[in-house]
């Protein structure tokens, strides 16, 4: 039983995305009853500012936001965090500067679940947000262990990935697998051997679909397996 | 924007249950981005003592570790809870008692969905677990609104919904669908003219097949319109 470890979410970003974490949390969990599982507290806060709008449009800064979120699952009692929003990383610094308690990255969890796919260098494709992106989370974490990235380019972005990644949070699932699925297409044609969904909205419209033909790392399972490992300890 | 009302979601009970209702919560708001959905808490402790266990089994009573997330809702800053368990309802006074903030009553949200159903009168289906029947709480309330109430017998209660709820919390979620779809199919076939899917593992399982060609009463969802409506209102 995992009795005295508590995990923190700080979700809401999208809502879906975070409910859907906990769900793949919970299954990817080896359970036969309720008290097998992860104990976790979900501060599910919609109203973060947009983290793509602070950073590349001028919009509001979400740190303050972001840090009552973490004051409130620190309050909850719990002994860890994992943020199922790859955008929000872009105040990693600042969030794991604020608290004592771990929080566990998603771009690491990413890494982590590239090599378990078998993949442990070379091109990688990744899609994120516009914000995710022009922050190079992915570009300079992957490259320090030896991966080059591909991002789709900015007629891409604009035409497929943004306009995916807002009907997602308009709960319009099923309307974004298609450009999603076009613009991992164009990555793996490009020569990338996986494709990083690298916002969390992204893996909701894939499932909408019919698979891949290509290996894909799922950013809710990569964090909800760091999750699990860090839990059981 | 919802932005005053943040909800409390007292969960784990099972915490994949749980997931689901925030996912349903989420998809049930109407919403165009991150910013419109509601804000909530979910706080999902699936070391919470089994409910049925303690009704009728004289196992440990879970009201203490309901009241220690009761209180973790309330330091959280929410303004009101909902519980998608319907067996905790069984302590739902004594839940009611130890706080100032409204508890959404799962049974009254499945009243307001019967109704929205069209179905304002006679003769119900209710599954649950053996807690939930044994305490009467679908009947007692039900009868209160002039519905008459069946349910499975022992027999059904053994072979297939008890063991079909304990698969879902297991994650077999698949293998839940036959037996929960007979237990059912037994109801309607005895005079229901809707059935209520009166434990929130139950409407889990129910997705994983073809849908049943009679009304069902998903307590998932009618909770999460009350969430709503609450929210909204």
């Amino acid at each position: 039983m995992n009795g005295s470890k508590m995990l923190g979410v700080l979700g809401g970003m999208g809502p879906l995305a975070s409910a859907e974490f906990m769900r793949r949390l919970t299954l990817l969990t080896p359970a036969e009853r309720d008290q097998d599982h992860i104990p976790a507290v979900l501060w599910s806060d919609p109203r973060v500012p947009d983290r793509t709008a602070a950073r590349i449009a001028g919009g509001e800064d979400p740190l303050a936001a972001l840090l009552r979120g973490i004051a409130g699952l620190e309050a909850a009692g719990c002994g860890a965090i994992a943020i199922p929003c790859n955008t929000a990383h872009g105040w990693f610094d600042a969030m794991q500067a604020a608290t004592p308690l771990p929080i566990l990255h998603i771009v690491d969890a990413a890494a982590a679940d590239l090599a378990r796919l078998g993949i442990v260098r070379g091109t990688i494709g990744v899609m994120g947000t516009a914000g995710t992106l022009a922050m190079r989370l992915y570009q300079q974490r992957l490259a320090a262990r030896g991966y080059d990235c591909l991002v789709p380019d900015e007629a891409e972005m604009e035409a497929l990935v943004t306009p995916a990644i807002a009907r997602v949070k308009a709960n319009a699932v099923a309307a974004a697998y298609a450009p999603l699925a076009d613009a991992a297409t164009h990555l793996a044609a490009r020569g990338a051997q996986a494709v990083v969904l690298g916002c969390t909205e992204i893996p909701l419209g894939i499932a909408a679909g019919p698979p891949l033909p290509f290996p894909v790392c799922d950013t809710l399972d990569a964090l909800a397996r760091a999750a699990i490992a860090w839990a059981r300890g």
